[in-house]
């Protein structure tokens, strides 16, 4: 028998990570509703409404549009397992982590995995790929929009116009730039498409947002044997989220509350209006950090994701040093690298609630502090007074 | 561009039917805790106290006990996914529409199904199990502990033996039972584990408990092909639950708030308190049910889970309209019969925080008005008259 433990009381961080990330109040408090039964038409009315806000957020008019119950890796799952059967041929551009937590997915499923990597912190050039996939039956073309690791943006309509050249579905990994960067599914070509609830869309993690198009569902409903997943079965999900009701799985009602109070937050500002104050705090936090004497991972400006913003660790600064100070002076977590980008990087969220003006200078004034106090010296307030004079420049 | 919806204002409903089942306000504000990162401390701490709590509600000392992150049938996939390799041996017993899902997992896993089937509203008769298995190279035993589409409760030592004596591992399915009825895993010899968070644990849906023991993290550790789940590898998710911390995927840290709050509720009243409590519920409801002229679907009592009270809905008395009455005039929700056994019975969820004497009395009211209000005459009092006595009985 365990001591009877305290109730939680967990300290607040501001979370300017690669994720989770911040939470607005009221998508907290819209987690108090009560839980309803898997029928109940008050929970059916807030399913259909999610289902329309999230087509607006992932520029789509797909039907099968709906949140999966898993975190962002179930979503990723479900957007491999359902497409492929085992000997098919699969491609996956691969630039980082997230790109290669999907090949591993891809031959777990059977897949017969054609890995086509290029350099961390660029992106990948579709020539390449176009003359990689020449000639192969391929079944799904896959890749991260945003790659969390890196902080690379890849353009999706080149590798659209590849996939369906070739007759295969493209697959994309949006879980660091859904609600904060355009997705634009239809518009790109794009077939699968998953995301996580815990980055630009501000919501506690817990869902992964998912949609795919008739092309796809083409796929599953030509399926040879079962998905060999009955919990992320497409097909299954589907009828549950459509008219027909039919039972799967008991839903994460309070998450589905959470994750609907999310979308009307952003469909409140509009969606226009977010992208723009992502774009805008990305510039302004570059030009800060480059003021600071920094320099960003992603070589090329065009191939940054303005919500995953990646600093390289200056030689002779230690990382986890650096990131102590930041936590325990002013409360802010930044993200480490992660696998071989390891104490080589940071990584910086503006995703949601905190791409805002007022945080980015926040956290450039509070890193130059931090980076001083670690031997680094910054020119004083160089990369506040920078980032403010890109946000007029924008202003205006 | 979806119209502006307003925020969600969701009926509060006394949920007794087999799930999700009533929620403590003190689970519901733990959610109000701000989110953090994957490795903050606090989170870090939260969770080896979920384990502690787990193990005492589970009756085990094993190390692999988490929830997943995922609804019920998650669990079930990863009890099953983990152990099973294509060709392996797989018996099911089998009474309910929960123990046919594990079945459906089993083959898209590759299994060798043995299906073995009896009546639904009985348990299996562990002589029968013994005589179908001899000989067999049985990898695994799957068994439902409360079949929460019938109201059965299957006792698990006879089956742990006759899993071992087989060399296979005993799989346990514990949704409607973990959390309202002692399942001693250690005690009984159960090899694997899991259940739902939204029945007697009174947490919102959205996560799995789960537990498995040293036998069992064997066949894991000795597989010849991965897991075809990445998502739910249980080798990769318990070095998150243990000390090493290795990033798998977000964890759902709200539900885990959630969770923390539900299992403290639990370990204050005390496990054998909270177990007599439902089983005093559960007596009461019976004579009460009876005393209303009704009868209990499953025939023998020593069978009935208290947690899942199933009752056979008379001749001429229409389902629906029983159901309709009991939530619009008393806002109580109950469940209909699934499958085969649809408007042919209601399950009635005493489970968690409706395991309560007050609730049982307010449900046998209700339902003598809801029966009588449509053509079936009950003797007027008599249901509560007769639960209140028995519940006199227990107190004495």
């Amino acid at each position: 028998m365990p001591a009877p433990y305290p109730s939680l009381s967990i300290p607040k961080r501001l979370l300017m990570g690669p994720g989770p990330s911040e939470v607005d109040p009221r998508v907290y408090h819209a987690m108090l509703q009560p839980v309803v039964g898997y029928l109940d038409q008050n929970l059916l009315r807030a399913m259909d409404e999610i289902n329309a806000m999230l087509q607006t957020v992932f520029g789509t008019r797909n039907r099968g549009t709906f949140p999966i119950a898993g975190t962002g890796s179930a979503g990723m799952e479900a957007s491999l397992i359902n497409f492929i059967e085992p000997g098919d041929e699969v491609a996956v551009s691969v630039g980082g982590a997230f790109a290669s937590r999907m090949c591993e997915m891809i031959v777990r499923a059977g897949g017969n995995l054609l890995r086509l990597d290029h350099a961390p912190g660029t992106v990948a050039n579709p020539d390449d790929i176009r003359r990689a996939v020449r000639g192969k039956k391929l079944k799904v073309l896959a890749v991260v929009h945003s790659e969390t690791s890196t902080g690379t943006l890849q353009p999706l309509q080149p590798l659209a116009e590849i996939a369906h050249e070739a007759g295969a579905l493209l697959v994309v990994d949006t879980v660091s730039s859904l609600g904060g960067l355009p997705v634009d599914v239809d518009a790109c070509g794009v077939d699968v498409c998953y995301s996580g609830t815990q980055k630009c869309l501000a919501c506690p993690p817990g869902l992964s947002p998912f949609t795919f198009n008739e092309r796809a569902a083409d796929v599953v409903r030509g399926r040879k044997q079962p998905v060999q997943s009955w919990y992320l079965d497409l097909s299954m999900i589907e009828k549950y989220w459509a008219e027909e009701r039919r039972y799967h799985h008991t839903p994460p009602v309070s998450m589905l509350y959470a994750f609907h109070e999310a979308l009307r937050i952003i469909i409140e500002e509009g969606v226009d209006a977010v992208y723009a104050r992502h774009l805008q705090c990305h510039r302004a936090f570059v030009h800060g950090i480059e003021a600071l004497g920094l320099t960003m991972f992603v070589a090329n400006p065009a191939d940054r994701a303005a919500t995953v913003n990646v600093i390289r660790i200056p030689d002779g600064v230690e990382d986890a040093k650096v990131r102590a100070t930041l936590t325990a002076r002013f409360g802010i977590e930044i993200g480490p690298g992660i696998g071989d980008l390891r104490a080589k990087i940071w990584r910086v969220g503006l995703m949601g609630q905190t791409a805002k003006p007022d945080l980015v200078l926040l956290l450039l004034n509070a890193l130059e502090t931090a980076l001083t106090e670690n031997g680094f010296s910054c020119p004083k307030g160089a990369g506040v007074a920078a980032a403010e004079q890109e946000l007029q420049v924008a202003a205006k």
